[in-house]
């Protein structure tokens, strides 16, 4: 598939939005994903016939749709149904003001979100059948509905009988997408709910949202229990790969982390788990192979292939998740093996491919993506960054838990720290091994080219400090905090050189990766108008530490952002609009991945960013 | 929704063969419904654009894809794809010769069948990727079928990998319908099977077909287990509104034959249970309802509706058939609460709807289903006929089975029985009380009004069989067979005044069903070119006994015809065709359902027609 970076630019009046968009997307899309609203009820499909605009300006042919929705007249003047045109070249269109005002909902950096869920409820009171009326259930309820062409689901098809002669035919249809997946007594109308989820390797994060709203109702996480088989994707796939009962093992810890989120989420938004009639998916390319029972095996050697990059119509129980019955899964497309689900939702939540400023998009672990939005499009890597962002390969290094050492400050009279839950310090994650190494480097106690000055030297510079400077066995070590008295090195918390070291190797792939991609869109570092760190550790990284060390280019501190967790973002997005999800899929065809383990020029630049800014 | 009548003539050279074809339905369908190949890979989908032909006369609108597919010289020449073609009016079409020659199978009433099952297998050698080609397994594989447009099964995913990797990157893609359901590791291209069945409410059969060459490999049948809850559809339904865990109970016995029969077959055609891939079922609506574990209840109280009249896509799981984990279904779809799945089938098998003549098509049993063809349409409807045929309102009634009397020859001086299974009479089914009727009006022992004669007029008539007039009790019977001494008539196998009231009044109500058609549509009888007798107990009719006795029109006795078992035979075509399947579906738009219930003159014509023909 050739990823195609053509893009039409359209202009909504009354209000004149101008908006770009890939080439071949309908107005209503556009329309839609810019925040602009259209009237419509079936959300695009060509059912409703009420999406009707007029095209002021460029080609937009009649479709059969248009034939039948309005007279040759009108169709001389312009009008069209929005969800029929496609935008093959610039257009001007004129939308009428809507009746009702749509409601809509702010979530991932910032983005407006018209609410349109796959998720519908429809309340319909029907006649009670007769001799003269002997339509079947299923076509009685249809026919009320004729907006919506629907396919059935045989869970609906036992459901409508008891549900319409319990309820004196005053039913609820509940469809997802084009499906009618259930039929309930009465009228049940308000009750729709969807959670989204933030599958990632360590932790997994669950939000209850009310679809009808658009309101998150209760969020839970807790850690993946897949640990036991490993902290990384590598290591999950080491264990499948030596053991032939692991993958279902592995599913089934996946289904349980998620089902028991499920559970929590219901339990404390007063939702009942049968309310939920769809789930979201944000998980990279490991973590979503596996929980579908699908083995992971090629991500983890070369040519490191994905068995799919977007994922077939599933059902929440394909997820182990007990909700509806018939409840659907939207789980998130991945561009490669290291590119997964999560950075498809992370930019679909950044808006990167709806925004004309050149930004970058980093997620910092122990594989780091990095995206690049620029003219020439979307750019996409991922860098092998090792784990020392995890504080796996880091002397005193610990996950970002209670005691860990999260920022740390220095002048050369003082040093102080920030420990998560305000505890004694036990180690050091990966926040604060980054700050710790950046004022290092500002206090001059650490070289350009990441070694310990002098102990000397140190004494010159900041002498209330020198003394932290000092040596474990053979290595020489920076001291944070001393667990006992001063001076029992041993026994306390500190940076060797060795650390320092293998963070400057991480900063390096990452850096590289940057300059890389930046280097094949032709665009300057000053160009960046926005560097975005999303993922669970880059929300937690001090920015001016990652200028400082060149983990990010070296731009004017408030061009770089914590996006947060933009993955769970994105799945709350999924839910809230089948439009942005749509979007998410688009995004497939509009990237291009760039692979960092053929390049020729990789290891130069490597040993170009191994060094830090002075 | 309103049936359409309309209908488009079509001339296909260089044959010149005519067809009548519904209006709206596409030239490649009316070709491949009538067994004229037109070239195709994708079955009628548009993918693939081998289906050329060119319109000679008559309109046919060019369609965007056929401006992909030609030239616009070519298009000005009337060159379109047949399958986008869809008859509006008359046209005259020329038909490129084939360069392969198609399968065809002759099923059903001597239907010619172009092989076409939804399912295929495709044999695909692919490239092993590479850091250059890290194209997706999924991606991969389709692309090495492009004239294919696939949606694909979560289990088809969990094997791409392994098959892919196991074989070389030699696999079978096998394609059901427009999914791909599983891929198999090397070529497995030749081994695809389906399953049709008769459900029925008696008796379920099975047959496994070979679907790469339209052989029936082995054919079972046994007793339906849900006997034990009722011998007809009625007390079925009363055991599910009296007691709520019976649904479930009778769809499990339900799901138990299907899948006893399943077992059957695969063992005796050597067939694994995971090479079929999909299987067809034409029951009545009480048995799919049941099956699918929908509740029947409505269907046996006025109004009588259906849940559904067709049927979503639906899983051989769902109908618990363990044969391939993602096999498919088709359940054959209903007209109505008392014209089901069986009767669309046994229509399709007859090509009811395909044939210009007037023809009867009628399926004798408890509940008696009739349809006329004619240039008025497709009409029918369901005549209340009572158990009688099955022998159970009959004295001395039996079912089909060993030891009953099944045919009855009488002449002035003899009387002749013949006896399923050799053995001596054990009693009368419904062919034998059928036989006895009529011979016996032939022979003036019954009257027109149904009345036997005095023992007076019968010694006029018939000397010799004079004697075997006489009473049991108050009532008059005429003895077929005396187990013991002649005259020991409590321990005779008889014919009772009562039986013959019984099947007066059965053949009553069938006989005002095609009479109340045959006014509805202005058919005179003497115009009914054929009347086919289907169902398990039609086939077992004498041709000669039905006109006899008034069951079926005064015709010339050749026009009668004996269709046996059509419902199982429309199940096979649906395996064998996507576009016999297809018409099935059609037939639902085509047919008016008329309800005899509410009918103002159903009483009179019911008297009219209680006497027998003199």
């Amino acid at each position: 598939m050739t990823p195609s970076n053509e893009r039409a630019d359209l202009v909504f009046e009354p209000s004149g939005r101008q908006v770009r968009v890939p080439v071949g997307v309908t107005l209503f899309d556009a329309a839609s994903w810019n925040g602009i609203a259209i009237d419509s009820t079936c959300g695009g499909h060509g059912t409703c016939k009420k999406c009707k605009v007029r095209v002021l300006e460029g080609d937009a042919p009649v479709t059969s749709l248009d034939t039948r929705a309005f007279h040759t007249e009108d169709l001389r003047e312009g009008w069209r149904l929005a969800c029929r045109v496609e935008a093959r070249g610039d257009l001007r269109v004129d939308v009428p003001p809507l009746t009702t005002r749509p409601k809509a909902a702010t979530v991932g950096v910032g983005r407006k979100v018209i609410l349109r869920p796959a998720v519908q409820k429809r309340f319909v009171e029907l006649s009670e059948p007769t001799l003269k009326d002997q339509r079947a259930d299923l076509e009685r309820l249809l026919d009320a509905m004729d907006d919506l062409e629907l396919r059935t689901d045989l869970f609906a098809l036992r459901a409508i009988g008891p549900a319409l002669r319990a309820a004196d035919y005053k039913v609820t249809a509940v469809v997802v997408d084009d499906v009618l997946v259930a039929v309930e007594p009465g009228d049940t109308s308000e009750r729709l709910f969807g959670i989204a989820y933030d599958l990632g390797t360590t932790t997994v994060v669950a939000t209850i949202l009310d679809l009808a709203t658009g309101t998150p109702l209760a969020v839970q996480s807790m850690l993946n229990r897949q640990q036991q088989s490993g902290a990384d994707v590598i290591s999950r796939i080491s264990t499948i790969m030596l053991d032939p009962t692991a993958l279902g093992r592995l599913t089934t810890h996946a289904h349980e982390t998620l089902d028991e989120l499920t559970a929590a989420v219901c339990e404390e938004a007063g939702v009942e788990p049968r309310e939920v009639y769809e789930i979201a998916v944000a998980g990279n390319a490991t973590m979503t192979h596996i929980a579908l029972g699908i083995d992971p095996e090629p991500l983890g050697v070369a040519p490191f292939v994905l068995t799919t990059r977007a994922f077939p119509e599933l059902l929440a129980s394909d997820l182990g998740v007990k909700v509806h019955p018939r409840a659907r899964a939207v789980v998130f497309p991945a561009f490669g093996a290291y590119v997964g689900g999560d950075i498809t939702a992370g930019l679909l939540a950044a808006g990167m491919d709806r925004d004309q400023r050149t930004r970058l998009f980093i997620d910092i672990g122990t594989n780091c993506e990095i995206v690049l939005s620029s003219d020439a499009g979307l750019l996409v890597t991922a860098a092998p960054a090792g784990p020392a962002f995890e504080g796996a390969s880091i002397r005193c290094g610990m996950r970002a838990a209670k005691g860990a050492i999260e920022a740390v400050k220095m002048t050369p009279e003082d040093l102080a720290l920030q420990v998560i839950g305000e505890a004694e310090p036990k180690g050091l994650c990966g926040s604060g091994l980054v700050d710790a190494v950046a004022e290092l480097v500002s206090l001059g106690f650490i070289e350009a080219s990441g070694r310990f000055v002098t102990e000397e030297a140190a004494r010159d510079l900041a002498p209330e400090l020198a003394y932290r400077l000092t040596t474990v066995g053979e290595e020489r070590v920076f001291v944070l905090h001393w667990l006992r008295e001063p001076g029992d090195v041993e026994r306390s918390i500190y940076l060797s050189q060795r650390d320092v070291r293998e963070l400057q190797f991480a900063k390096a792939a990452i850096a590289t990766g940057w300059t890389l991609l930046l280097e094949d869109a032709g665009v300057a570092v000053e160009d960046v108008k926005q560097v975005l760190l999303a993922g669970s550790f880059g929300s937690y990284l001090s920015p001016a530490s990652a200028v400082r060390l060149g983990l990010v280019p070296e731009l004017p501190v408030l061009r770089v952002v914590s996006a947060g967790n933009v993955a769970g973002e994105g799945a709350k997005m999924a839910l809230l609009s089948v439009r942005e999800r749509a979007g998410a899929v688009a995004l497939l065809e509009e990237v291009n991945y760039v692979e960092l383990s053929d390049r020729p020029d990789f290891n130069d630049r490597f040993v170009d960013r191994l060094s830090f800014p002075v």
